[in-house]
C-alpha cells in the first residue's frame, strides 16, 4: 500500500498544508516509510521532489512541506514498498515527457504481469510495476498521436488504458500532462472541493488548522484527490470503485 | 552567458562547497539571475532543483547549499537568459529518459538555427536553444542504438554530437546519463581533480573555507569541472577550445 494526493486548482495554490498530512504518514501517523516524491506544475514545467527516506523523518520533505510553492496541480506520493526495493529511482511520482509536455504519475496498488507489456520508446529507469505501467500508458499514447490531441479525446484514451491497466489487480492513479489531471479510483481514493465561502479546516494526521478564508479569493476553485481523508472538518466524497476523473482548472471536465 | 558547473566522483562525494560558490553568481557576485538548476544523481535516479529565481536570493537554492546530498556525478547551472524567457521549464539542466537511464544536461552558449533541427522522439517543453539542442543529441543516439551501448562507444558518438553542435556556436556543454559525465570546452571551461593528500581550499565568491583532509578518505577521487575557477587556492587546469572529456569515477575515461 501506499497513500496518494493529487490537486488541481484554477490559480496557483500552495499545497503545504495537505502535504503536511499525507508527509506524517510516511512513517509517522501511518506505515508508508519508504520514500516519498511530489511533483509541482507551474506553467509547462514541473518542479519534482523524491527521497528514499520516510517522508515524515526526511529533512527534504520538512523543507517542502515549509516552502510556499503555489502550482496549479500537483501529484505526491508517499510509498510502501512491495515491488522494487528502496530506493530513489523507486519513488513516485514518476516522469517522462511527451509532445513537448510534462508527465507525471503517481500509483498504489499491485498489477500482476504487467512487466511483461512490451515497451518500445520509454523504459523504466527503476524496478517498479508502477513505472513499468507509466511507461505503457505513454507508449501507447505516442503509438497513436504524434502531437498533443484535443482534451476530450486524450481524456477517453487515458481512461481506456487506465481501466485496462485496472483489470491486471488494483490500480488506483494519478497523472498529469500539465494542462489535466486525472484520477482512476480501484480501490480507494477520495476528494473534496474548496470553494467560496471558505472555512477553517483541521488536519487528521496533525494538531495543525488553517483557515482557508484567509488564504483564499472568492474566485478560487480548488480540488484535492487523496487516497484517504486529510482533513477531520470537511466533507470528503469517497469515490465508488471503478470511477475515472479528468480535472482541469478544479473542476471535473 | 550562463555558467556550468559539474562533478564526477569515485565515491558518493558532498558538492555544497561548489554549489555555495556557483550560486553566489546567480544575481550576486555573478550577473546569471535568471534562474538555476542542479541535477544529484544517485544510483540510476536523480534528483533535479530547478527554480527561475536567482540562485543568490532563491530559499531553495539556500536549502540545497544547506542539504547534505552526496552523489558520485553532480551537473548544474546558473543562468542569464539571451533565447527563451525566464521560467521553470527554460532553467538547466534538462532531464530525459533513454535506454531506462536518466540523461541530464545543461548548456552555455548559443547556437544558430538549432531549432531548425529536426526532431522526432524528444521534444523541447519550453523555449531555449539549448533544451532543442539536448532533444536533438538524445533523438540521434536512440535513432543509432536501441539499448545502452558499451561506454567507449558512447563516448565517441557524445563526442561527435558535440563537434557537430559546436559548429553551430558556442557549445560548453555537461551531460550525463548516470555513469559518465561528458563535458565539451567550446570557448570556456577549467577543471580540479582533488584526491589524497587534500588540503584546505577557499571559495572565490564568499569568504568560506574548507579542509577536504577532514570530509574525505585517501582513496576519494573528486574532479570538479566549472566554467570559471570556484576556488581562490587551487590549481585549476584551463581547458583548451575544442576539448571533450568523458570523466567515470573522477578519472577521464
Amino acid at each position: 500500500m501506499c497513500e496518494l494526493l493529487g490537486m488541481s486548482a484554477n490559480v496557483p495554490t500552495d499545497i503545504r498544508f495537505s502535504f503536511t498530512g499525507l508527509a506524517k504518514r510516511g512513517g509517522a501517523t501511518g506505515p508508508h516509510k519508504d520514500g516519498w516524491g511530489i511533483a509541482f506544475y507551474s506553467g509547462r514545467g514541473a518542479r519534482c521532489f523524491h527521497d528514499p527516506e520516510p517522508s515524515a523523518k526526511s529533512e527534504l520533505a520538512h523543507l517542502v512541506a515549509n516552502y510556499p510553492i503555489r502550482s496549479k496541480i500537483v501529484v505526491a506520493h508517499v510509498r510502501r514498498a512491495n515491488r522494487g526495493r528502496v530506493a530513489l529511482e523507486n519513488t513516485h511520482p514518476f516522469t517522462r515527457e511527451l509532445w513537448g509536455r510534462v508527465w507525471t504519475f503517481a500509483h498504489n496498488g499491485q498489477l500482476r504481469g504487467v512487466k511483461k507489456r512490451k515497451l518500445t520508446r520509454y523504459l523504466p529507469v527503476g524496478g517498479t510495476d508502477s513505472e513499468h505501467a507509466f511507461c505503457w500508458m505513454l507508449d501507447s499514447l505516442a503509438a497513436r498521436w504524434k502531437t498533443l490531441p484535443k482534451p476530450a479525446m486524450l481524456d477517453r484514451a487515458v481512461e481506456d488504458l487506465c481501466r485496462e491497466l485496472n483489470e491486471a489487480g488494483v490500480f488506483n492513479a494519478m497523472l498529469s500532462d500539465s494542462r489535466t489531471l486525472y484520477a482512476y479510483c480501484s480501490k480507494r481514493l477520495c476528494y473534496l472541493t474548496r470553494r467560496a465561502p471558505f472555512g477553517p479546516a483541521t488536519l487528521l494526521d496533525e494538531d495543525v488548522e488553517v483557515d482557508f478564508a484567509a488564504e483564499t479569493t472568492p474566485n478560487d476553485i480548488v480540488t484535492v484527490i487523496a487516497t484517504r481523508p486529510l482533513t477531520r472538518n470537511e466533507a470528503w466524497t469517497k469515490l465508488e470503485r471503478g470511477t475515472f476523473l479528468a480535472f482541469r482548472d478544479g473542476l471535473p471536465a
